[in-house]
């Protein structure tokens, strides 16, 4: 199978999945299901998910079996920027190339939707309907990972963080802690969960984590950079954002040629942590990819 | 031991537990660790918390290993509160006799100290630091439970269905939807996830939670009694506000004296749900106070 074959795989078993985990069938409290599908399935990259399922299958576990884990990723992805998204927050209008959740559906409901998508990230890790032949201690050792990255001490933490230091003058080191939080805990989180599930050892599961951090930087100095130099149709979102709300980013305490450079720099970095791995190429393609993406 | 000395005991270790579990120590996300225990620690009933630890406790477990996740509920319960206070939701000023959340820390911080609580509870059930002797599958089946009432099919559902009905006329049917939703499916899953912890037979959970379904209607009722007959300075929030509102409530829908015979009746229902099991004494006079309750 080539890489990008791959890709489409794991994203049709994720998207696949999504639509089983969270069916939307008719209830009273429908406008609420529409609302975690609209954005749910608004053609998010699905990288935390992609990256759970090759870390598993790479570590010897079978993908479908990680399948309610990588989903669960993709729902805490999804509800953060529900939330993230809000007037209260970063107050944005579009997402993907579409109205943000609170514009097609208002603030209320946009809330309660970030809400139910983090509680069913759980709900699928946890339903015994979805853990068929996985061992119990490696559920419950995966589902924590997951939960302790998603909370104060990671993604929700650094988002904190993030409001905290608008208009703040900052530094390198303080754009890299309030990043590694907000975008890096989580897809540290999908690099060891996808190792517990498929059985590495702990050796191994520490090596995966480094090269999702520094995978974690790479994305968010890219993301930063497309804020000022992107295509905004490509991107679906607004440019030049950042600098109009006075974000902490890397191109700030930068500058946009020093961040060009480091994307390169940490992508190597990144990619020397795959080494004790073995058929490790779809990574390795799949980190390039990221490292130079436009959208 | 006499019925309150047990519930002193029974919230003096889940105030303890609940300090663990969320350390307020000293970190640079600081102001999110605050807003949690700003309303973690603001003086709640505990109840969702003390119906876990009693079904554990009567089913034959030991209530020290069942703390995990009766701080969970309360955690979850803590979380539904600030959001439901947001502008966006209720708009309200007041909780428990003290400015809520939003009125403290921001919108952003109380949305985010939201996310991080409900977030923390599964962290809490999940970290194998917290689930010494207890079996691992009972462990996933709790926190299952508890996540499936939290969710769009139970607590956060029941809240879209507040908002689609205020100011719509309604019925006493879709009023005991709504609650037993919104506040009956917390309720259930401290009863069920109390005795699966404790080791309860399939058929004795089904008692429990019928139970637990009961009393959740009872405290609901009582709690739509006192926003018209309470004592503001008793009760820690504003009465006369569901009218406002036009929320809909068991009064407007039934008139208040047929509200107040239904807690009698609907009370003695409950408790017929208690006679298979043994030593219950405790849960008797818990219901009776809740449903006679002045704040």
């Amino acid at each position: 199978m080539n890489d990008q074959s791959r890709l489409d795989l794991y994203i049709k078993l994720v998207e696949d999945a999504l639509e089983r985990y969270i069916p939307n069938t008719p209830v009273a409290q429908g406008r609420l299901i529409d609302a975690m599908h609209y954005s749910l399935f608004a053609g998010g990259k699905r990288i935390r998910p992609v990256l759970l399922l090759e870390f598993c299958r790479i570590a010897g576990g079978e993908i479908e079996r990680a399948l309610p884990f990588a989903c669960s990723l993709e729902m805490i992805h999804t509800y953060s920027l529900i939330h993230d998204d809000l007037p209260a927050m970063d107050d944005d209008t579009q997402r993907r190339g579409r109205p943000c959740n609170h514009k097609v559906f208002g603030e209320a409901t946009a809330i309660l939707a970030g809400d139910a998508l983090l509680t069913a990230a759980f709900e699928t890790m946890l339903d015994a309907d979805n853990l068929e032949g996985i061992d119990p201690t490696a559920a419950l050792s995966a589902a924590h990972t997951i939960a302790w990255a998603s909370g104060a001490y990671g993604m929700a933490g650094g988002q904190q963080l993030d409001l905290d230091f608008e208009g703040v003058p900052q530094d390198f080191h303080t754009a890299s802690l309030v990043h590694s939080m907000k975008t890096g805990a989580l897809f540290c989180a999908a690099a060891e969960a996808g190792c517990l599930l498929g059985g590495a050892d702990k050796s191994l599961i520490n090596y995966a984590i480094s090269y999702a951090n520094y995978l974690g930087l790479v994305f968010q100095i890219q993301d930063d950079i497309l804020n000022v130099t992107g295509d905004q149709e490509l991107l679906g979102k607004s440019v030049g954002t950042d600098v109009l709300n006075e974000k902490l980013t890397f191109v700030k305490v930068l500058g946009l040629s020093r961040c060009k450079e480091l994307v390169e720099e940490l992508t190597q970095t990144s990619l020397m942590y795959l080494e004790p791995f073995s058929d490790t190429g779809f990574l390795i393609w799949l980190t390039e990819r990221l490292a130079h993406r436009k959208q």
